[in-house]
């Protein structure tokens, strides 16, 4: 059974019909709705469809459940299914299954769903995320929705009982928040460092000897900024746990809460480091592009003629070749390094490791 | 207990028999039969091992099910395991594990091990993929399957009730079938682009001026073909949903199926995009190859005297340069991009993103 | 409730607080003690706190357990959570939970939560594995214990009966062990190889021609160096499964089971593989690195030079062209391919295919 006739109802109607499942759609204007819903699918009143239905899929708001309280007596000893969603994290007390759950005592609830967009129900799981987070306090209900998801082709995932609701309604509406600062951060490096480089490879020289050297800014500049905001993330990332060791060390104890900004660096250290990994492989392509480009062609030829004709037979310099090699070699050791680094932070790999692989890894 | 004395049966026994469960194995045939199974193993009658197994595999031919409906009456109550796979998807109208559950009404079927070979069985589980996928429409007994699968070091996936076999059985016949179309596709653009590099950059040269460009065809006419093929293919990626954004807007509703071509399109989308970041990862290696050939040395050294020879002093030309530096620095920013999307695609990532920050990402 | 004051016993104690359950800890001495704990937890002592507590973690060494037996009666019908670890491999003949489960048999013992450091336990599951698996003969308690590791953040995966609690109890000890003979093989490879071309190209043209050709040692000796590498671990991934099959078709069966070397060895052919594909790679990046360098630059010019002042017009040499052209594409298409192999051994990858698409790939 589906209580409601939105965009959402609608969508898991057709994929429930389209799964095989026998469907039957409660509305308050069933007439008028008839026509939204495949013609597979019952649609009738909403007393008459819970009473048909075992499973009870609620799609509509959480401003409207108390409407449905009529329907009590007839939902009793259903499974009812909260697929709401809210428009802002922890916008309410109680997280809307449990809301729900207090309305119907004589129900079973389930929270489940909320984390499937309706064209994603309508199109079929095709690409992304196909886990369905299910959560109730009733082990049988759990299963048995479970079973649902798993023959829509959605790969159901246990989260425990009803107080995991509340994190599973929030998901929806998360946007890589554990990006946001490392990213702010790595563009204000990028922008301060940049700054720096383009005065003095671009701007100085032009101003002193009246060169101009303009051409530099897409490659040459990026390339030298860079390996600069790569150290500093890098080392962003080692210096919380040094900061917290001392922190320990001078309270004398390790159980006592670090400050807020020192917790949320600890917490961010993953994605400052892959942005750090992102920014060193990003300064190997540019320094491996270096050769390729016409300017260094050009260098390179008028050197030629100008030793060609001054008739200089050797130009060698033991010392710059010595240098290039090395800074070469160790550079291709660092990034082969992070990469590693890099890979084992991919979530299926990581959680093949213990912690012990893991820290002696890092 | 193991009915049956195929490949299969066999290894299975020899598994069992190494994570220590105690093995009796059913044969029409058991004195034959005995010296190819391991020492531990008992091997009896078939009416004998049914008597004494609780958990029975049934190791033998969908044809041959029929021949065990002598042992229906020793066979009921106890839990039996198909283990078998079709030679063709969809073969039969129902399961094999839903065939067998109708012969024998008075058994509990557990369908699983389908997917594990014969070798996987006998050498253990040490690369690939480990899962057992198990359904069944009695919980205990299901669980009592994965707990066996556990043992013997497999991953067992609950995949649900019964009407699950048919695609469980299915799942070993699959070869890529995904990749297919978006294979072929780029193959037969691979085709069509490089003959028109070919005539273009090696034929037409040859003609017209009768120089021989032949050293060309490996690398550089391969190169200029490499990104035109991501191009298309990456265009591919994005024309559907822009088609199926106009069909709903034709059609003035959301809930009307696309045609089959466009839902068939729609569903390639994730291979097309990775062959599209394949290719364009390709082109990116092949450019940086460039200045590491001999061809190029030559080149810039012919270069480099003739310049000598006439004296010319200076042969910067600023539009090439400029031009050059923004090909190559626009082209990193792009494979960098690309990068970052074919992550995503990543299951194991995937998994960890909602909907919201997987279109945000696209 | 928690039994024990140390470390891990403080560590589950602030988390379990910090995660909204009630908690009361067992100390054999609680005055002195209170203090570690959390003001929300209450510090009693241990008879006491197993009265009051349904699920009991029994953070104590193995070797006091036995302390414990004078709260048999106190302690039964209740779940106790074993979190030990051993500090060697198969340190005793049976697992600790089993042990503890020998001791109070009116009790239900888990396995759970030993995977996990104090320190993870006191910080939250921020990185690395979140994974804690839980293994127990008693179905309802094992789901319990599930629910509270699932509230506290942790990612409960079943293992399924207590038999895999040694298997379990082993996992925190493990440091990489399928790693350990790849890599010592990798680096004895590399030395040999190393050495040889060391020898090849710069002690030999020292010794005959007096020529210091040392600054080719931190990348050109190494870039010869990593592709023999590559070569040889390639080609013993390979191996195995031929000797293998010879080993089957001299003794004319299936089910032998093959020496301890070569099976050993079969075990080790995806580490192996991964390591040969590590030395490509960086022998790819060390190839495109070469037209960097300034020897390069240098060698180049005195070339135009000496070709100038000869008046030599032409040095195009048409098989040296193809040869590096046919090199470098051969390169490319093999790094592509073992990328692919690469990527195919991802976990999240493999699991998604079958063994029938693995063995293709492959």
């Amino acid at each position: 059974g589906v209580l409601g006739s939105g965009d959402f109802a609608r969508s898991l109607a057709i994929r429930l019909v389209c799964s095989g499942f026998k469907v039957v759609v409660g509305s308050r204007n069933p007439k008028r709705k008839a026509s939204l819903f495949p013609a597979a699918a019952e649609v009738t009143f909403q007393a008459e469809a819970a009473k048909k239905a075992d499973v009870i899929f609620v799609a509509i708001f959480r401003e409207h459940y108390s409407t449905l309280c009529d329907l009590a007596d007839v939902l009793a000893g259903k499974i009812l299914v909260d697929v709401s969603n809210n428009t802002e994290v922890n916008h309410h007390k109680e997280s809307n299954a449990e809301y729900l759950a207090s309305l119907f005592p004589a129900c079973t609830v389930v929270k489940g769903f909320n984390v499937i967009s309706a064209w994603t129900l309508q199109s079929g799981a095709r690409d992304g995320n196909k886990q369905v987070l299910i959560c109730s306090n009733n082990q049988e209900a759990k299963r048995t929705v479970a079973e649902i998801a798993q023959v829509m082709g959605f790969t159901p995932v246990d989260m425990g009982c009803m107080s995991s609701a509340c994190e599973i309604e929030n998901i929806p509406l998360r946007l890589l928040p554990a990006w946001k600062i490392p990213i702010s951060l790595a563009l204000g490096l990028f922008l301060c460092f940049f700054t720096y480089n383009l005065i003095r490879q671009v701007i100085h020289p032009y101003i002193r000897e009246q060169k101009n050297k303009l051409y530099k800014i897409p490659i040459e500049v990026v390339n030298t900024t860079l390996p600069c905001v790569s150290y500093v993330m890098l080392s962003l990332v080692y210096l919380p746990g040094v900061l917290a060791a001392c922190s320990q060390l001078y309270y004398g104890t390790k159980y006592r809460r670090f400050p807020d900004w020192l917790d949320q660096w600890l917490q961010h250290r993953k994605q400052i480091g892959l942005l750090s990994f992102f920014c060193a492989a990003l300064h190997a392509v540019y320094s491996l592009c270096l050769p390729m480009r016409r300017s260094h062609r050009y260098l390179l030829i008028e050197t030629a003629i100008k030793q060609a004709v001054e008739k200089k037979m050797t130009i060698w310099v033991e010392e710059e070749v010595w240098r290039m090699e090395i800074y070469i070699s160790v550079g291709i050791i660092a990034l082969g390094l992070l990469s590693l680094l890099a890979i084992t932070s991919l979530p299926s790999i990581a959680n093949s490791l213990n912690w012990r692989e893991f820290s002696f890894i890092q």
